[in-house]
């Protein structure tokens, strides 16, 4: 937990923002997994969280009602025979306390507050539900069906977060700092354990036992994988083999929930073979220049399309694209080898305020999203600003299906030469992703540095 | 998967049990953690899998309608555009056709076939929900308010998957074997690494390491504490001391979703102490001799209580009790330090078919549910058949909060001593677990044996 004037700050600047009304925060609830009372990790919910800097107990709710500044954390200590199963649990008042909080209710109270408020015409803020479970409390609480919970969502509220969590204080950035070091350990076992005849399972569930030591968990289902080609192939019962280059993309949550999210790509064997090394370093280049434009101003949309234009010439100098390397980009033919983003914003998730919708948080009303496929999953757009936290990850992934498809189809047949490309068919995905904090001019990398060039990385195959 | 004439077997028993109507089965979709997108382990419902054998695909359904003899699954492969994530997808038709499923339907057909058949009088039978996401899809599909999802569950589709769910067969036996033995390498680990000066969540991420490496991964929240005096304790950052025993509750589900569950209590250090050694025997004692009792037709509350009764006579004879021991088992008095159930089902859910309600699953017409503090967290009371698989935990738990709260109410002093219990509330909680089927003339073990003498286990310290 940050200090107490962190989260009285916080709140403050939020009423400021939302203006009037009451801002109605629901906790995160335990989430069952195939039965109601055998519980997934408890994950608190990271906007709750970040104003009250109360972690780890569920069923407990949070209400800033802004018109009378008061604020009421409701929950319920566990009774004596409820420690029977929990053990000593800290009363929530001094929790409270500690978080700056003036009031605290039972649960059982909120119901008729919110209705009396709600009757006196109060508007009731919240953000839109994420899971089902939150959708049915607000529905229940505020009167409203189901479907309607989703619409009444306020946007207010959602872009008076979305402004003050996009901004990382320093006590945050050492929180992140800390988290990309313990994905760092993640990685080093990564690269000296994902060996032939070992199951991609295995190591994943050491690299998840490093992040649990950590102190928190995984911030996502690790991607560890002899097939990086898809994007978002999570480790399988496969058995790695002599010859596969294995992706590896992981983060270690922090006990605060502050994500890190890497990504290196390295040999199961002790070297890149020569092909290999040479699409590593087209990736590799590209992710350099990406990271040299970071800088407040720019827009991470225009960093995107640098990244895929290093990319694009890269393959056309190893012969799979041909053409002008610009009109290349502009017609979306690199997306057969690069179909995602560049990058998302990272915080206290990983894919930080997914939750609250990409319009609000990776764009705004001067940079929209683009349909086209390649920039639509693209989660940031916008002008980055000093504070913003982010992940530079590009990537050249050969998915045989996309291959086929589009050859089928003829398409960018002026840009990509199908007959070279098919020789790659079996050759898997390379990803470089490391995580950065803009800076008054630039940018900075969170974490202590974890080599990446193609000759560091076979070094510690070697240890 | 099992044989595809296990399924048809098992659907067409089914059918006969239910009788007439639509039997609907929704499949679990992804569980958001703190975004829609960002997901706990995919965990498919048990009863979907127990028949339809098809794992691992979130979003599907499957529906017998009884009336027509028709099984359809409903679901949608991914587009080659999904594959970039995703990679290569087995196709659901494949899938249906293993399980000797006859159809397959596009998902977004349900809710207009659901629609018809209930416009046509069909009945639509569904299991009470236990996830948010799964009451709002089936009341969005049914035309059911969310308040009124529950109450209309079917109670004689219930009644027939505990029937047949609560005899296992014997491929379902070789696959709980599996778990059993998966979870004996959890706790051998637990043994020899939970030692002084390492953290509780250090060794708990190990030890999931080693269930994701069997192929699955936990079947419930790992319990790795040196307060096993609270009885769902989860592993803390609390390091472990000298002279502390620890409590380690923990199994592994294989990836059919088939658990184990075991619990072993052993030392930090080198050995026991002479009183905890005591202790420890008296549990043992209890869980030798409940495991004797176990045979068809005996009820498990019986044996529940001849376990309290041996908790209750060791105690006696180390001072903590007094009394007859009969009596004050009748009266409850032995709560203070067993407040909890000996033992419950165990299959493709660790406590199996929880979610269907515990008056459906361990208890019946004749056998109810007792409200009095102990019994009322004895999960199965009913008599015991050929082919249940079941757990036995009796344990001995000095909570110091409950101690002090009886003693202040002056509960039971007939039968207590608290005077020598009060030089207990530093001592912890003692567990021992194992998981048997029951045979036709008794019981048999799961999995390989592992050591549960004291003097056994001081051996695997020593290794």
């Amino acid at each position: 937990m940050f200090s107490r004037d962190t989260y009285i700050s916080r709140r403050k600047t939020l009423k400021t923002l939302v203006h009037q009304g009451i801002i109605f925060f629901p906790g995160n609830g335990e989430s069952g997994m195939n039965y109601r009372d055998n519980c997934y990790p408890f994950r608190q919910d990271s906007t709750f969280l970040y104003y009250t800097g109360i972690n780890n107990i569920p069923d407990i709710c949070f209400i800033i009602d802004i018109d009378n500044d008061v604020g009421i954390l409701f929950g319920d200590d566990p009774t004596p025979e409820e420690m029977v199963w929990t053990g000593a649990v800290k009363p929530l008042a001094e929790f409270a306390e500690k978080s700056g909080i003036g009031q605290v209710k039972p649960l059982k109270e909120l119901p008729e507050f919110l209705k009396t408020r709600k009757e006196k015409g109060q508007r009731i803020h919240y953000l839109p539900p994420y899971r089902g479970d939150t959708s049915i409390q607000v529905g229940e609480l505020l009167g409203l069906p189901i479907d309607k919970v989703e619409e009444n969502k306020s946007e207010v509220f959602i872009k008076a977060v979305v402004q003050q969590r996009s901004i990382k204080s320093t006590e945050e950035i050492a929180e992140i700092d800390n988290a990309v070091n313990i994905t760092t350990q993640m990685h080093l076992h990564a690269i000296k354990n994902a060996v032939p005849g070992r199951s991609e399972k295995e190591i994943a569930g050491e690299l998840q036992a490093i992040a649990i030591a950590g102190g928190g968990n995984i911030s996502f289902p690790i991607i560890l994988t002899r097939n990086g080609q898809y994007l978002h192939n999570h480790a399988t019962q496969a058995i790695i083999q002599e010859g596969d280059i294995i992706l590896c993309d992981c983060g270690a949550e922090t006990s605060m929930n502050y994500a890190g999210d890497m990504t290196r790509t390295f040999p199961a064997g002790k070297s890149y073979s020569p092909l290999q090394k040479e699409v590593y370093n087209i990736v590799l280049n590209a992710h350099n220049t990406a990271v040299e434009a970071l800088k407040p101003g720019v827009l991470f949309k225009d960093v995107h399309l640098l990244a895929c234009t290093k990319i694009a010439q890269g393959l056309k100098e190893l012969g799979l694209m041909k053409g002008d390397v610009n009109e290349a980009v502009a017609n979306g033919a690199h997306t057969l080898f690069f179909q995602c983003g560049l990058g998302h914003f990272m915080g206290m998730d990983v894919h930080d305020m997914e939750n609250l919708g990409e319009n609000y948080v990776g764009y705004n009303d001067e940079v929209r999203k683009s349909d086209q496929f390649g920039l639509k999953s693209l989660r940031l757009g916008k002008a980055l600003e000093q504070g913003n936290v982010l992940t530079v990850e590009p990537g050249i992934y050969f998915n045989p299906f996309l291959i086929d498809s589009w050859e089928a189809q003829k398409k960018h047949t002026e840009f990509v030469n199908y007959d070279e490309v098919k020789k790659f068919k079996n050759f898997g995905g390379i990803r470089v992703e490391e995580d950065f904090l803009i800076t008054t001019s630039g940018s900075r990398l969170l974490g202590k540095p974890l080599d990446k060039t193609p000759e560091d990385i076979e070094k510690f195959k070697s240890l």
